[in-house]
């Protein structure tokens, strides 16, 4: 089975399950337009021109994942663009992890460095007829805070825009965005530096 | 500037400064056939359908770098597939580093774990008539040793079953390959099991 044959299959189990566009896109590490072509495969449209980014075997495996959030964590530390080596105290109040696959990665960079969490839940996995996105309750406010907002993989930076939105209107102030993988190439979204650990670029 | 644009001036630039195709392949983590496109451009020859990992950010700093060759490590300890999770017993002798990209990484897994270290110079870099490939005699030999295989990115795999053959014919036995970034979503090249952290899939 190709990988593209692979990718139609679980896209379509996980929509049999229930699951909205929206939340398979976040599974599967997709844009939107890849899994709607996925799903419907319709005639006379092109086959998506995108890059499937598969974690898994270290995503399964919390000391594998740990490890990569301290990377993230010392790649901010170590790799600051054009400045000095940083210092702890250059850290952020709050880590915004974006739902559901940034969150882990969020949670242990807050648990390692004292910080307090907040968990973004993007309007894409809202079910009401006017989706919205919202923080979560169980976990920190965010008013007033300096926020690096975490996320697995920046494929559009569409969901990043709605989060440093979401963060801005709520009077908190983003100051930065950590993904493993970027598949844009971007060094900032809507003014806010984006620091990845690899950067993955389609070719032809 | 694209993507591919920023490629096509770097291999050019690798080129002027007298790098061969090969190492102009190793050092962009590209396949030679991608490689040879970027050079010339021909008319009528197709853009290369591959996909550029970029994971500076990591290998430029020795903090970051050694962490992901602990990863490396630890995904073959905790996450074996099929099978119970491994004991240290069962390492193999030596790791052999592929120059110049996996040498940095399986020196450090050597390191760690107090195995032989062995470097294998691709016939790629190779700049006589009838290219060869070879073991650095600065380091370790492999004769009857068992060898674990370390290289950053499985492109095509051609060096890698170039790396298989030559450590056969020299009495030693490949037990696995360890790599960050798999694009071939192999499980294994001649008969040697493929461990990768990540599998970077191209769609369309």
């Amino acid at each position: 089975m190709s990988a593209l044959e692979e990718l139609i299959t679980k896209a379509k189990a996980l929509q049999a399950e229930g699951h909205t566009p929206g939340q398979i896109s976040d599974e599967l590490g997709l844009s939107m337009e890849t899994v709607t072509w996925l799903l419907t495969q319709q005639k006379g449209m092109e086959a998506p021109k995108d890059v499937h980014i598969d974690w898994a075997a270290v995503g399964s495996h919390g000391v594998l994942l740990n490890d990569m959030a301290m990377m993230m964590l010392k790649r901010f530390l170590y790799l600051e663009e054009g400045g000095d080596v940083r210092a702890i105290e250059d850290l952020p109040d709050t880590v915004v992890g974006i739902a559901p696959s940034g969150a882990p990665l969020a949670t242990l960079i807050a648990a390692e460095e004292g910080l307090k969490l907040a968990v973004y839940l993007p309007a894409k996995h809202s079910r009401s007829e006017a989706p919205t996105g919202s923080l979560s309750g169980t976990f920190s406010a965010i008013a007033a805070q300096r926020c690096i907002i975490v996320d697995d993989v920046v494929t559009t930076g569409t969901t990043l825009s709605e989060t440093i939105a979401f963060l801005r209107q709520h009077g908190a102030t983003p100051v930065a965005v950590w993904s493993l993988f970027d598949k844009r190439g971007a060094r900032e979204i809507d003014g806010v530096p984006v620091h990845s650990l690899f950067v993955i670029s389609r070719l032809g």
